[in-house]
């Protein structure tokens, strides 16, 4: 949905099960598995958290070693088989969670218990897009109360990251997006100006520059054009600027810029899942939805509903799961 | 001295007082100058700090609006003109300092109060290159106790900046260079381990991801050379790794890396003079040294010695006081 066509299976996988923001309640349990109960409401996610690696115990990365996207993976990790099946023939998981079938099966590590109060029709998209542009600026960018945000892109996640702008207290947001017809919707979400760079002749980091005196305190780049993550870079203003990249550039993109805009004391950051732990983190940005600090930038409720199972760690056996599900 | 030749002034600039690096005792002061007096021992700064504009009031930069780094103006603020001459003509301050003169006029903003205590032919180093390094890993690598940190060439600020580590506890310090003379000197600065890139086949980067399994903690580039900037980004391991840039680049160089090293929880930071502001903190630094916290990668004692005049503000006439070190 967010990063459409770019998380994709190889050719090896194609023949997947496909989907990854959904939610649910869990159906079956597995012998190994501790932390989780039937009938808890889990969001699965496209990443996950195994809480024993280096990553996970680090308190700066969410980028789970046994656990990250894994486009290419499209099996079980603990016997390296697939759970779905067509006439013999394994069809792939995609990216740990296969949402788009009526029953999955998906590692322990990926599902997020959350309460079982939220609306599971509404918080289903907290598992991807949603949060990652909200954690880039809440977990990453930091603007300060008062400052100034240049957010790229005015996607769902853009959205979501101009919200986490919003709730920081940013005086001045600038949603930028060659599509104007997204700037009413995104004035829902904290943006205060828009810049069209297609109404300007000069580059839009110097348009941006001339608004806010010298650039703005923090940027977002949410939509994968590598053009746009320089721009957003050289947005930011000498001395304590900060850009995030969240969008997903593609294979062969450089990003290229001189260095003495990294010198002159800006930095560039990445993110990816906005820096949020699945299982640790997501149950407090669904607490988030649900007390009204954050909205949600989706308006339609997804009608699907899928139940999950889980899967067992590496030590152990899914085989008679799996026979549920086929 | 270990910027040499970059931070040059202009052909218009041509005939100048050179020297950046000195100290001395304040012989003259100017009506208006309120926080120094007759007699102080203080460091001239190549840039400096106003205090009353938006970078100087940033907690975060240290990038003077008024009195940063500026290789092309040669003259004093107040009224545009130089204060040296020969036969008539005028030659151009260098970099607001001109310290290989006998005498000089510095602004103000420009000249740090330091201890009386402290060895004049020692200390002066700390107003460039040692307090460069040195800040680059402790205000802003910021390495954790028992963590990793390559320096990307050993001059004397890359020493300075593996004292740095030394100093912040760092377990490995891991130097490179390509000249493997420098190594003996480097590990009284606490280096531990070295690489000189010529003894491997295979791109530093990956040769450091071997030795750290999958990179340093953190990494800071003293070289000024764009491929080493690159690999010292490219050095640190996703997930938390911070890379800092110090060294200067040519004018046409080009900072150039896949936009997924970023994604992948890389951060990429530059600094300037190490973000010491340079009337704020670098008395501090001074402190560091004379209570032995911090060594000063030169043996040498530099002997010459300047007197220092102080101008003032943009405000006020310094007519009088260039008439005597004409």
């Amino acid at each position: 949905m967010y990063t459409s066509g770019k998380p994709r299976a190889k050719p090896h996988c194609f023949l997947a099960s496909l989907g990854m923001k959904q939610e649910g309640s869990l159906r079956v349990l597995v012998k190994g598995v501790t932390d989780l109960e039937p009938g808890d409401h889990v969001l699965p996610v496209f990443t996950g958290e195994c809480k024993e690696c280096r990553h996970c115990k680090s308190e700066e990365s969410n980028m789970c070693d046994l656990l990250r996207i894994n486009t290419d993976r499209g099996v079980m990790l603990n016997d390296g088989k697939s759970r779905f099946s067509i006439r013999g023939q394994p069809i792939y998981h995609f990216v740990g969670t296969s949402t788009f079938s009526e029953y999955t099966v998906v590692h322990v590590g990926c599902l997020a218990k959350i309460n079982p109060a939220a609306p599971l029709d509404k918080v289903c998209v907290l598992s991807c897009g949603i949060s990652t542009g909200l954690g880039a600026t809440l977990n990453v960018a930091k603007p300060k109360k008062g400052s100034s945000v240049a957010i790229f892109g005015l996607g769902a996640v853009g959205l979501a990251a101009a919200e986490g702008a919003r709730i920081s207290g940013a005086s001045r947001i600038i949603g930028v997006d060659l599509n104007a017809s997204r700037f009413n919707e995104a004035k829902k979400f904290g943006v205060t100006e828009f810049v069209n760079p297609k109404d300007h002749d000069k580059p839009v980091h110097e348009v941006i520059a001339e608004m806010t005196n010298g650039g703005v305190d923090r940027s977002v780049e949410c939509t994968g054009s590598v053009s746009a993550m320089i721009s957003a870079f050289e947005c930011v203003h000498d001395g304590w600027g900060v850009a995030v990249l969240v969008g997903v550039p593609n294979k062969d993109d450089a990003f290229k810029t001189h260095p003495m805009n990294v010198l002159n004391e800006r930095t560039l950051k990445g993110t990816f899942f906005g820096n949020y732990k699945p299982r640790s983190d997501i149950p407090s940005v669904v607490e988030k939805y649900m007390n009204k600090v954050a909205s949600i930038p989706v308006n339609q409720s997804l009608p699907r509903r899928i139940i999950v199972s889980i899967s067992v760690d590496l030590k152990q056996s899914v085989y008679e799961i799996s026979q549920n599900i086929h």
